[in-house]
């Protein structure tokens, strides 16, 4: 073991000589004494066991996308990437392996294990009190971190760096589906939102675009013509969003394939042949994007599409999710014929039944498959959290070799917290349940300690039939989210919002247009979070440190100014909500409805709060300002010249509103437009100035709310303008 | 078409000649004039769809047992038996038919439909305003329902009759486990509960202890001398209840199957031979439990276990679940087989493991099945929903040739509303899922408005890991539900109380003991319940009529005098809860440990409350009275001659206490005890009179809390005896 420092409040440890898996910016720490290391560790052969105790009232957050609440006591988590559309309770892994937590505790601590291969949390399942983490390998570096919540979480993200940030049109409304066939669906997918007012930035192209579901090829047939296609929709305003698929169809012929087994470019099998897997395509081979010299290659495919328009991406099936090997489908059919004519009891049936359902992501193939990681032979089950990351890294890279300054669109599935610099992630393959929308709430803080700031999931779930109501409360939550994806699978009701009756319609468009009202304010939290290394959304323990906020599991901080309380329950006409401090509960509905009656003054405690189907409910911290301006059906025809300021002001506030040109990436780091306002209530009056770069900015209308729950409308005209910040 | 009237508020409409599914005491009906009828009714060839409007405040109640919340409106839910153990918010149908539901509107209105096949409910899902029923068949009856919601209950349940009363230690703690494998672990788990000092009234057999799955045979090597066995176990005062599955095992030599071929008393297939399907024991018959013959034969079956000393059963599987058919395997395996070699994309690898998927209850297997309905012959598919009814009627109906007056033990998986006369059911195959308790809590009332009021989940969980606080919270709950048994599934971690830490152990003994300290209290209630035709656990809006009491989904009314708001949430310390009025909150620990300090007076709206791990919650309203003794650790040896009496006694309450010797049928109609209590609290002195013909009375202690929320605890040893309330 070597034992290293930095900062204040981060040590490491390093047990033997991990994989890289180029997550933490390593320049920073230094070797040093031991020191002292919380719980035990059971060094054993092939693994460690960390054991450490946990205090009763001790609350643990993190461990990034996985399964049930926010404090994640009482069950048994996985860190492995796995592709399992059913997300229910019991489902100890999903797409992404985030291996940091923090406890909540007198003392606050956390860990990061980096490591590229399986780690197993017990977060008091076993036993109550103790927290055992078994890392499935001995080469691994461990960094504890001291110091508050919200310390712990800064020190940790501004190890890893900064997060991808979208273009700003990601944060517009984007509608898909899997899927749509043909260019004529996709057309008069866009012209719907146009005919029904409904905004929408961008529309997915799930996997039938594609010819024979071969990566980086379009079909002919339904896509004709595509460069022109995509086009037509730009000048609509609308982005098409491809997706890529991580396996790579065994086709002679396809030049992609070719190139691969020419260049050796793909994963072996033990006999140094390429693996053999099958994924939507039939047979196919994985790229080893484990190798730098094949991420510069695939990365570069992405240009195809890029030359004739394209400016996103999703990268799916990138856990690998395999559906089947070569052998293990073999042994699978072979297994079932033998059975012909047999008499099978309930045991014999259940072998039959489940050597068919566990022939996908069976642990033999992942551990029968090879890379060479830059020279270095690794089995791929003890670099299986990397392949998702190091295939959107590729992606990454060629974007930026494509054009280095401007920023693209990415989210994938799979994902390792390393990942967190190059793309977004959505959350996969839910399903239309209330209980997933509550997930959604619950998961929303760990991703973005894991750095995935950028993150959303499927509105109105992908899997199974969607209420008007659901959706309608979906939304209501994730206008919130950066990514606002509305997706639904093959063969379930169809989820476009006119697919609904006309209430559920026209709630749903307030709704929508909501969100492209406070992009000003989502826009500007969001860089801001990744700036200093903070969380957008949060649980409510990140700013108040009573007992009760810490015990708050439905409830969110976004960003420095807003707490949220969605409705998450069907049928349901409200919800008791805890107020840590005195705040005005604004239920919003459409944004030209917006008057004073809308507010509310709340004390500190426990309330029920009634919300109508069309009500949005928003909570406004005291001193808090929250910037928002006139909804347009597009982002780019958001005029943020114009703005809207609403506050809960008891006595003062400020706020510092950032913007850039949203497509720029160097203006992520400083060549920015900021604008601060102040507002002070001095002797029952407002005084209000507003100091900013912004040239553009025109008027400002402050809706401001005072400690008597009294509303003031101010418009401002005049600025300080100029002043540069940064 | 033809229209029956009987008593006020109840009509019904024929349409077509039903089959009989025995459901309805006809005699009450008579002959009218047509009347109107709500809704639009669309008469289709072979299925009828019933379409009725629903206002935006109306609530939905009923369908007995189903997924998703108390208030049904929002999805779509099917009639129709189903073995399906994955108990997800997507699943439209579970173990049960009940067609019966209440519309609480201005003008309340239900609807039941009697039928034997599949009905289909669309409770505003595809338009949120619009109830839909589909009615696979054109011959049925429906019954229309009008009064208060608690009304058209009454009046239902009068309809269907008295309902199921088991023995009084079936209120007791039962364990259970597929399997217990022999009889030396079924000792050491007795043995296990007396050392712990842990109650427990029952074992359950699951499917091991018989010789390769037949039914009514016991493994000669795992249960040797059967008989000793049971009566040892009896002699601990532990009764055992042994499994029967639905299928009889094709064996030769095994005499029920060769009596049911020689006598054509299995179902059969189109050829008009004994159809086969597999269940746990390999390749079954069906008997055909709709021939009265089948009935009489296959019900005195059990009395071969019943000559061994049994006194419960539970039959299971008899929706009946079918693995597989002899054809629909050999297809699937041919299927199978001829993928051997393919390139199998997305589409066709998915129909691959579909095919295999699907083969366990095919709706073409059930429409292959023929009965021979007392001369009829019925497709299966028509009457599907009879089959698990009928089977548990022919054990009823041996029960009571073996001995009429004694009540047995009976629980079933599969269940139609005509069959709640003859059994409790549980509530199927849950998993240890925190949603699962919800779905435990939310669901009782549905299935006491569908007459099944012995009823309960399984406790912890079947399927899944519980977690020691997950079993001490459910128990918190389901020690207030009649049936009360933990059970899990072979492959998960073991259940048994003793299997957690010490805290979590120490915490399930109070908990359980405070069951057997209520029991007074809860089976007085189950048993007025049933008398009055009214339910045990309501939702609030049984008794309370304001606008916030009927969007209550987590609280319910236990029986006359409490109210449950239990903590469901993991990590859970305390939750929202709302009171109709102004109430006493007893937080309950160890009995022995009640005392003033529990109590607490809290006013009418929300409130949040704290919970501790080791407390249960528990609202006394005001007026009522609940009766307790102290508890033991078996129903036989509780002291019911010297009582505890706990209430919330501002001005005056009164409380009828019903007791039987918990053994003889006869009793449940009568020949009981009964003890009326009588508090009134007159210028700050409570003034008691207690009258019972209960001559074994001793003593009754009374701890009442007055409207400032003091404490008087009050004793009283003599009565008005011996007179005769019935």
């Amino acid at each position: 073991m070597k034992f290293f420092q930095s900062v204040e409040g981060v040590q490491k440890i390093s047990f033997g000589e991990m994989i890289p898996t180029d997550t933490i910016l390593e320049e920073m720490f230094k070797e040093t004494e031991s020191f002292y290391i919380p719980g035990i560790i059971d060094k054993r052969t092939s693994h460690h066991i960390w054991k450490l105790n946990l205090n009763e009232g001790d609350v643990v957050y993190g461990l990034g996308q996985s399964i049930r609440g926010m404090n994640k006591r009482g069950f048994v988590y996985e860190s492995f990437c796995t592709d399992d559309p059913n997300h229910t309770p019991d489902k100890k892994s999903l797409y992404g392996a985030h291996n940091f937590f923090v406890v909540l505790s007198d003392n606050p601590w956390g860990i990061y294990i980096d490591f590229a291969g399986k780690v197993t949390f017990d977060v008091g399942f076993e036993h109550q009190d103790i927290l055992l983490i078994d890392v499935e390998g001995v080469d691994f570096d461990a960094y504890i971190f001291n110091g508050t919540y919200k310390e712990i979480i800064g020190r940790f993200r501004s190890l890893i760096g900064q997060s991808y940030v979208p273009p700003k049109w990601g944060f517009g409304y984007q509608q898909s589906r899997w899927s749509y066939v043909d260019k004529n669906e996709v057309l008069s997918i866009a012209e719907k939102f146009d005919e029904h007012d409904l905004p929408c930035d961008a529309i997915y192209l799930d996997i039938d675009y594609m010819e024979r579901f071969k990566d980086f090829t379009v079909s002919d047939d339904r896509f004709s013509d595509f460069k022109t296609f995509v086009s037509d929709l730009k000048l609509k305003d609308i982005k098409l969003i491809p997706i890529i698929d991580a396996g790579v169809k065994i086709e002679s012929g396809y030049d992609v394939y070719e190139e691969g087994v020419k260049n050796s470019y793909f994963c072996k099998d033990e006999n140094g042949k390429p693996f053999v897997a099958a994924v939507w395509p039939g047979k196919v081979h994985f790229p080893d994007f484990l190798n730098s010299r094949v991420r510069e290659w695939f990365g570069q495919k992405y240009h195809r599409l890029m030359d004739m328009g394209i400016e996103g991406f999703w990268n799916d099936m990138n856990e690998p999710a395999i559906f089947y090997s070569e052998q293990g489908l073999k042994d699978a059919i072979s297994f079932v014929s033998d059975q012909e004519g047999k008499n099978l009891d309930i045991y014999t049936f259940f072998d039959l039944k489940n050597k068919i359902m566990n022939i996908s992501n069976s642990e033999s193939d992942y551990k029968s498959m090879y890379h060479n990681y830059d020279g270095m032979k690794v089995n791929h089950y003890d670099v299986h959290n990397l392949y998702g990351y190091f295939m959107t890294r590729a992606a990454a890279e060629g974007f930026k070799s494509y054009a280095p300054e401007k920023r693209h669109l990415m989210i994938t599935r799979a994902s390792h917290i390393g990942m967190a610099k190059h793309s977004g992630i959505w959350t996969g393959d839910n399903h239309s349940w209330w209980e997933h929308l509550k997930l959604n709430i619950q998961m929303m803080p760990s991703l973005g300690m894991a750095g995935f700031l950028y993150s959303g999931a499927d509105t109105g779930g992908f899997g199974g039939e969607a209420s008007g109501e659901l959706l309608t409360r979906w939304l209501q939550f994730s206008i919130f989210t950066p990514l606002l994806r509305n997706h639904s699978a093959m063969g379930t009701r169809k989820q476009e919002p006119w697919m609904f009756e006309t209430e559920t319609l026209d709630r749903i468009r307030d709704v929508i247009k909501m969100r492209y009202a406070l992009v000003p304010y989502l826009y500007s939290e969001f860089m801001k979070a990744n700036f200093n290394h903070e969380l957008l959304f949060a649980p409510l323990s990140y700013e108040y440190d009573d007992s009760r906020s810490k015990r708050v599991e439905d409830q969110l901080l976004l960003g420095d100014s807003l707490m949220l309380a969605p409705v998450y329950e069907q049928n349901s006409r409200g919800r008791s909500v805890y107020l840590p401090e005195k705040m005005v509960l604004w239920k919003a509905t459409a944004y030209e409805h917006l008057n004073e009656n809308q507010f509310e003054l709340l004390e500190r405690g426990y309330h029920f709060v009634d919300v109508a189907l069309n009500e949005i409910p928003i909570y406004l911290k005291p001193g808090k300002l929250v910037v928002m301006t006139k909804p347009e059906n597009r982002i780019s025809t958001l005029d943020e010249s114009n703005l809207v300021v609403l506050g809960f002001v008891p006595d003062h506030a400020s706020y510092i509103l950032y913007n850039d040109d949203g497509l720029t990436k160097g203006y992520e780091s400083g060549d920015s437009l900021q604008t601060i306002f102040k507002v002070d209530r001095i002797n029952n009056k407002y005084h209000i100035s507003v100091d900013t770069n912004d040239l553009a900015l025109k008027t400002i209308t402050f809706y401001l709310i005072d400690d008597s729950g009294n509303w003031h409308v101010i418009k401002q005209n005049t600025f300080i303008n100029d002043r540069r910040y940064v």
